[in-house]
């Protein structure tokens, strides 16, 4: 099948081996497919993965041991766990030590014709909702997984720092949550996303004007912007940490210790809760499309989304 | 009188100004000071300090506005708010963003014969406290600051990386609150004195067999300690950092977001909490104590104060 496989880099391949299922695990035929900054920094040597790229999209079941799921449309949570220790039975399993990730480690993704994952990570899409709006569930899910964090769900206000895909959801996913959101960046076009639903919006440089804000959320996707971040949280504030980047990003300690800040490592949400805020429309995504294009070109989709004007780049599956 | 003065590097004073004390304030007689890491790092440029250098004491009263302070023996807390800001008003004054810091900033501090300190920083230093018990509290009091971390309070046990001053002062804070506590440092003979109040003590070359912790203390006054502490840190677990130095220290975002940790600056703490333990006796830090000096001799006190051998360094007044 095709697949777009890293093997040292991303190659387009057209007789990639079919996935196998194993029990427990179901053949999904990819609709769609999102480029998520991950995979380009997968593509660049992060957590040395090999294997097909991908990890956000929307599906239809083709193959599972329960009857039930075949033909269903869905969506997968991409951790998936051993069910058996303490974080897969307390939490979520998104921290489970042996788990595999769809697309980043130990599993193969979703940039292909067909992929599969366990029928415990699945989860169906509602038939109002287009496929173009269901591939964001996952990116969503992180981005609402910020309200996990006690201080941003308590507070009224916060600034995310960062227009790109992921900076720009998870100031929607603040706005739908009635909060007072600053987004700071640095392309006009992008920020103005974020400001039709009601943020407000500052260039980068402009940005020392700003008031140190309770709770700021860093989704730069680059190293330098957790000291910009620390230095716009208020003294005692909260500083939630989106980047998930290979190298070391420099910490002021001077800022983090002496004004106390709390520094929360932030990744993987629910997909019923994006789902749900997708399916009420109280999140609409689709304006963060730049562009489309089908699996036979995905290589020259992942380097669209590695320009600096991209949003979200979607691949059409083969079907 | 004599004061050791931070003007570029740190001077012997003999002829250093009387202080003056304003409407408010307290002149107070020094009776004992210590050496905290924060003055080596004030004498190594950080926050372009001036003034007399030291925060760590005990001392009497010999002026006040209340009369009732005259002759009292004292500690004093070394932030001095604006007492009308929020931060003053619902906190502690520690986070003032017009506050002077004993010593620190803006206001001279206490390794001199006299130093002036606001009345409402001061706290009655119980009468059967030794004097070189008592000139811990301010330490302690941020040792046990991490207490407030609620993960920290919930926690039955913790790890703390770096076995300096601090370090060791948290390993007894935990200690005294009940916590299993493994401390890991450089040196056998301060590792020791945790061993000594009940903690695991382990080397730095071993603590890549120790298992991750869901709480873990970064103590170690190197920036190289923040991305040593998180490797230590379970998933979803609780980093806190004490560390203050002036350059950045490298976070590996890997690891704080994929690990979704917790980082939480800790600064100063209570000083009536800390009188409380040393006068209870659930915390005896003068094994720490590495040297004495009068104050005629405070530059060849903090010298010895930067030696990889030390602990706390005590400098007599000139009474």
């Amino acid at each position: 099948m095709l697949a777009l496989v890293l093997e040292g880099r991303p190659t387009l391949r057209r007789d990639h081996p079919e996935p196998r299922r194993r029990a427990g695990e179901c053949l999904i035929e990819v609709v769609i497919a999102g480029i998520c900054d991950t995979d380009l920094a997968l593509a660049a040597g992060y957590l040395a993965f090999h294997g097909v790229l991908g990890h956000e999209f929307v599906g239809v079941v083709r193959e599972a041991d329960d009857a039930r799921w075949v033909g269903r449309r869905v969506v997968a949570e991409i951790n998936a766990g051993c069910e058996h220790c303490a974080d897969c039975l307390d939490h979520d399993g998104h921290h489970c030590a042996s788990r595999t990730v769809l697309g980043i480690a130990g599993r193969d993704g979703v940039l292909a014709e067909r992929c599969v994952a366990p029928e415990a990570c699945l989860v169906a899409v509602p038939d109002a909702l287009p496929d173009e709006v269901a591939v964001f569930a996952e990116p969503l899910a992180a981005a609402l997984h910020v309200l996990d964090v006690p201080a941003v769900a308590e507070s009224d206000r916060a600034v995310v720092i960062g227009d790109g895909k992921l900076g720009l959801l998870v100031a929607l996913a603040l706005r739908a949550a009635d909060k007072a959101v600053t987004v700071v960046g640095h392309h006009p076009e992008k920020l103005a996303l974020a400001a039709a639903r009601g943020a407000t919006t500052l260039l980068e440089a402009d940005a020392a004007a700003l008031e140190r804000s309770p709770v700021v959320v860093e989704a730069t996707g680059a190293p330098a912007g957790l000291a910009r971040a620390a230095a716009l949280t208020r003294p005692r504030g909260t500083l939630v940490l989106k980047t998930t980047i290979a190298g070391p990003a420099p910490l002021p300690l001077a800022s983090a210790v002496v004004d106390e800040l709390t520094l929360v490592g932030s990744r993987c949400g629910r997909l019923p809760r994006a789902l749900a805020a997708l399916a009420e429309g109280s999140i609409d995504p689709t304006p963060l499309v730049s562009a489309r294009y089908p699996l036979a070109e995905a290589e020259r989709a992942l380097a669209h989304a590695a320009r600096r004007e991209a949003l979200k780049v979607l691949v059409r599956g083969a079907r």
